[in-house]
């Protein structure tokens, strides 16, 4: 996918504003600071523990705007489905949408809905773009990382992934395990009211950790180390993961995300993040180093260190 | 199509913005009046004679915001490929997505990927997002038709749906017949200039001229009259439409639109845009009455009138 970006996207698309390379492109029209971002939502199966493709829809939307710094306001999603699909999972699928753009405090605007013929689509794929608004002095953004800055994780990794592996492969675990798919605007809003030494945010969806980890490192040209044993994982994803031999570092999320922080600020912000509902297990999990810039390392808790990599492949398909 | 958007989209996302039922929504942003529209493109096959997926995910959302009066200033894309999708293909795709926008005057400013398995999709889908902005007096929408209105069109109609089918069906035509597939932007801001009795514009994309009449008779509650003669049709797309057992006023376009406008200004609007490459063809077809409203009647020259109505089902799949 990355190859695919970089050899066919990047070179034809490019312009300034796509060159931000972060979650949404933060874009100035007649004074405003308008926060831009799109996504096409092919999750299978569209129905999973703790959402759907709907809620999935709007949260993934509403989480890149957030990232950037943005309050979301409007959102617009398009619908493509196969012939075939059940009324009844449509309407679920846009009463769950409702829901979630309700809760995030965000009005879905236009739409558009196409038919695709049995055998030409899945069920439903739904591509949702957001629009939200910058403050003026804010800039959140990959080149504002710098070393000395301390990184945070908002809770535990891994649900999500786990959470639609479980349905495809009929796993089953002592207590539920949902996915974390969450609208994380307010926390980010209860960060930037705590502190103004945010320097970078980004939410932990396809790649994992590892995957946002290793964008900024090169994105922004600095070098990352990661304490293994501080990253929060739950006995069931962890259990899973064992099982089906899977990384949780690698497992999609849909509900948590790593700030950058200058250093001194961090153990104040972790605070803070323990005070709000979507951030109750937040931890310090590593540094911004200047040394081995764009490369990730991971510290295992005796002394070893290894290379935190992108994965060549998907390690999970549809996950979101 | 109308029966889901009406019993399940509707009733889920009702809001006021969502109830403007035009082609994007005008909604306000810190003092500015933003258009948003969206769409998900999913024609086959994705090259057709005039065009591609690629050109006409951008002038199809070019033209939705056109039609509100809207100057286009942001595109967002997403893509769904399907696994076995030939990189020669994508690359041809995008690079005339990047022409497309060149030539309206819209910057792509970000966008998103997913892959799905052979047999999960169709080669390729393109949802596009829009951005627009409204100057501050203007207001171009359904409500504002009122009986009296002239009804303008900007050319002759038929051709993108003939196009597509032309390579569907394996037809061949001795002038080689392309799709009208344009960004109207430039038109639309001629036509503007011109005249500031334009109350409602439409481009006549799935359904054709039919549907585009009916929506708007319905949303102002007005009643429509259509001169079957004065509708442009070239040869070449009558005579597929006799071979394949079409009607012309329903067949899709990409780069035609009809005006609502005071009567006292359609001779000077038919005129201008006359002067302008994407309106040469303009006529005059029809005009808004009091009488029968919510129905549009069809006058075929020798004096009988029949009543025009949607389609129960589509003509043709997968035209945009």
């Amino acid at each position: 996918m990355q190859e695919l970006i970089d050899s066919v996207f990047y070179p034809a698309f490019s312009n300034p504003l796509l060159d931000q390379r972060h979650d949404s492109s933060v874009v100035d029209l007649s004074g405003l600071r308008l926060a831009l971002t799109t996504d096409a939502f092919v999750v299978s199966p569209l129905f999973f523990p703790g959402g759907d493709i709907g809620k999935l829809s709007v949260c993934g939307t509403v989480n890149d705007l957030a990232m950037s710094g943005a309050k979301p306001y409007f959102l617009t999603a398009s619908f493509i489905l196969e012939e075939g699909l059940a009324k009844s999972a449509l309407k679920a699928v846009v009463s769950s949408m409702r829901k979630a753009a309700d809760e995030a405090g965000i009005s879905i605007v236009t739409g558009d809905t196409k038919v695709v013929d049995k055998g030409k689509g899945d069920g439903l794929f739904i591509s949702t773009t957001g629009v939200g608004l910058v403050a003026p002095s804010l800039s959140i953004q990959p080149r504002n990382v710098e070393p000395g800055d301390a990184i945070i994780i908002s809770g535990d990794i891994g649900r999500h992934g786990i959470a639609i592996l479980s349905v495809r492969e009929g796993l089953s675990f002592e207590q539920a395990l949902d996915s974390d798919c969450a609208s994380l605007n307010s926390l980010v809003e209860h960060i930037l009211e705590e502190s103004k030494d945010v320097h970078c945010m980004r939410d932990l969806t396809r790649g994992g950790l590892a995957a946002a980890v290793n964008e900024i490192a090169r994105d922004a040209m600095v070098g990352i180390e990661i304490d293994e044993t501080a990253i929060p994982v739950v006995e069931p994803v962890r259990g899973a993961c064992e099982l089906l031999g899977l990384n949780p570092l690698y497992v999609a999320n849909e509900g948590r995300m790593i700030a950058f922080i200058k250093r001194e600020s961090a153990d104040k912000i972790v605070a803070a993040c323990k005070n709000h509902p979507l951030g109750y297990g937040a931890a310090l999990i590593g540094r911004v180093t200047a040394s081995h810039p764009g490369t990730v390392l991971l510290n295992n808790g005796i002394g070893v260190s290894t290379v935190l990599d992108l994965l060549s492949g998907e390690q999970l398909p549809r996950i979101c």
